[in-house]
């Protein structure tokens, strides 16, 4: 279906000489009828780069310089430590209550922004195991996210549990069916990443916890690969906790805080572990004794990272300018289509397609499976088509609706297609 | 000493037509005599504000509005997350090195900067206690900063153990001849403030580690008001460990990330609770199992917050420019002045110093007591001095040596006696 290009992938429109149904013109039409085109000019971005790697880290929002700017040199610089009662102080719910409303499916008062996505993991876990007391198992499955499993592990060491890792289809991921004979008296927390970070899979939220709650144990979902990039309806799917960074599909920057979701009926027993003072109720009377702030307020510790939380307010608000159920749809037609490209002109190469074929059940993101993928993965970065790679042998091509274009799916297929002609 | 002056304060210079040595001419004279005082060029400063309150957000320095953008439009707008290989995975562990050299008296390898204070404290107290199971008391003062004594009880509650809050005289400290006899076999882990947040009171670090070393006890030392203000010589006085924020003294901006300091010889054997990728060795092989990384890495838990991060290293690279024995110079010079003045002018009016007299027991603020602190602190922002007031009694003026002028020390405590002669 592809036709052989001699050029170079990345070079712009003219490149595409094919007249099947997937040349590159046939791309560069979807782009010209793409309705969220308009966004990829509020983005700073050099049009040189095949950019398939915003699941890992999304794109910079020209706004996020202002904002930083503003922050620093206006608030910081002028108001100083005034700026805290002016705003600042507010920012954590703030931001949270505007991402669960956009993003997470999730009504006012359930969400904070703040801390890595690992240490919200740990509080959110850890205070799930104090509520399940002389349940002996954590459940997750061996394609998690590393730090998810390592936060469990060191739980399970301190706590004497068992850590359950089971084994799902690894171009899949948890599926109800085979989870299910798993779960029982013994189970306190079984957590899984809505969309897993190879495979793409979304996992079934409501089934899953609904098995979890009958075994009498809690829920805990990460969020990184689908908050921003597919719905999440939280509250309806009844989950009890959520984490997830903001630095991929939510364009929040490097190292960007991440967030918490508390459901509400759970918020008054719920303890998260690290007691700090901008978790307390009356952080500034500096009292004796912690008592914790009404609702999710409480899962805070720390100061408020305050530069952090202005790129992440910024990067939120074009996902939310542009709707989660357009991105959906851009992210659902730039698989499909890069799917599509893969079979034809991949395929015969020995490449294999390690994500969910059917799209409702796939995120944003496409596994590639081949032997030689580390080595493809920088000959792509040589060729400035920058995808990731994942042990043992995938090529990850990440698509953010805001920012890449079809072209950039049809680029990348192509130059990978290149590579392996040689 | 101090003449009435019917000019408000805050007004530049020319008000003071005192003649005695405390004259606001003499505060002139000072601040041209100053050593440091070019710095005061290389920060944001309105000279309109009289600002007192660098011990709780200390000023932006210029450089940090270009490094945030140089970070931002060129590293992340442009490299993206090829950025992580260029150095952005060094920031922790290379922040955290320069400022164990510049700040803290810690050779290499045994700093690094990520989280949160109160994280950081959290990970090392946890760490530290189950270096020492079967001891069932933790020892702090009930005048330690809320979130270290939050954080303590937390960890008492969560562990069974003792949280021992012993009373100290207020405008003092930990003493350690109030503390041998309350240390034992039952210690684990004793940790305090070096500069207290509300005395300024300087602990003595190495006469504390050595009774608890005596005890078999580990310390653990916040260093959040010493970093960056007076000298901190964690090598050289003993201390296992210590945490510290980088938005006071080292003007890392608001809820800047802190830093974690781990005795070398500690770290074989110490670990940290939250075990996340990037205390892993290989973060990116994503492989089963967490092992941790060589040294200081392991404290790490998730994303280094990199706008964050490079904030701290312009705030940090001026405090390393002046050097610290200059900036414990003028901290003294001025705590010197404040007291003086306050002790001719405010005195008279109820006003007491809650702060050490000895310059060498005391950090770069002063506590002032009066009964009606709380309102005074109001009307002083009113009239656009900037204290802070600290429960129940205390005016706060702090001092940050690269940004307060000795002209700024005259016009607060005048400022004040303007108020208290209504």
């Amino acid at each position: 279906m592809i036709k052989s290009q001699d050029s170079g992938s990345g070079s712009g429109s003219g490149s595409g000489s094919g007249s099947g149904s997937a040349s590159r013109a046939r791309a560069v039409a979807l782009d010209a009828a793409d309705p969220l085109r308009a966004f990829r000019d509020r983005f700073v971005i050099d049009d040189g780069l095949v950019y398939l790697d915003g699941n890992s880290l999304g794109r910079l929002p020209k706004a996020t310089l202002e904002r930083l700017h503003d922050v620093a040199a206006v608030q910081w610089g002028e108001r100083v430590v005034r700026a805290w009662d002016e705003g600042w102080m507010e920012l954590p719910v703030q931001i949270g209550d505007r991402l669960g409303d956009a993003v997470l499916g999730a009504a006012p008062g359930q969400v904070v922004v703040a801390d890595s996505t690992t240490v919200c993991f740990y509080k959110l876990a850890s205070a799930a195991l104090d509520l399940r007391p002389g349940r002996s198992e954590i459940v997750t499955d061996v394609d998690n996210f590393p730090t998810d499993r390592y936060v469990l592990e060191g739980l399970a060491r301190a706590r004497g549990l068992e850590l359950r890792l089971m084994e799902f289809d690894r171009a899949a991921g948890p599926e109800p069916d085979q989870l299910a004979p798993a779960l029982g008296a013994q189970t306190g927390l079984v957590t899984f990443s809505h969309v897993s970070y190879r495979s793409a899979h979304i996992a079934e939220m409501a089934a899953i916890t609904a098995l979890a709650h009958q075994a009498g144990a809690l829920t805990l979902w990460d969020l990184s690969h689908s908050a921003g990039s597919v719905p999440v309806a939280l509250d309806a799917d009844g989950a009890d906790l959520a984490v997830g960074c903001t630095y991929k599909y939510l364009n929040g920057g490097p190292g960007a805080p991440a967030y918490m979701y508390v459901r509400r009926h759970l918020q008054d027993e719920l303890r998260q572990p690290i007691w700090g003072w901008l978790g307390r109720r009356d952080p500034f009377e500096m009292e004796q004794g912690y008592v914790p702030a009404a609702g999710a307020r409480a899962l805070l510790s720390g100061t408020p990272p305050v530069l952090a939380l202005a790129a992440v307010d910024e990067g939120l608000g074009l996902v939310a300018a542009a709707g989660i159920d357009a991105i959906r749809a851009k992210g659902i037609a730039l698989t499909e289509l890069a799917i599509e490209l893969a079979d034809a002109a991949l395929a015969p190469h020995g490449v294999s397609i390690a994500s969910p074929r059917d799209p409702a059940r796939r995120g944003a993101h496409v596994a590639l499976a081949h032997p030689d993928s580390e080595r493809l993965c920088a000959e792509l970065i040589d060729r400035d088509v920058i995808p990731d790679f994942r042990r043992p042998d995938v090529i990850r091509f990440g698509f953010s609706p805001l920012t890449t274009r079809f072209t950039d799916v049809w680029d990348g297929i192509d130059t990978l297609r290149e590579l392996l002609s040689v």
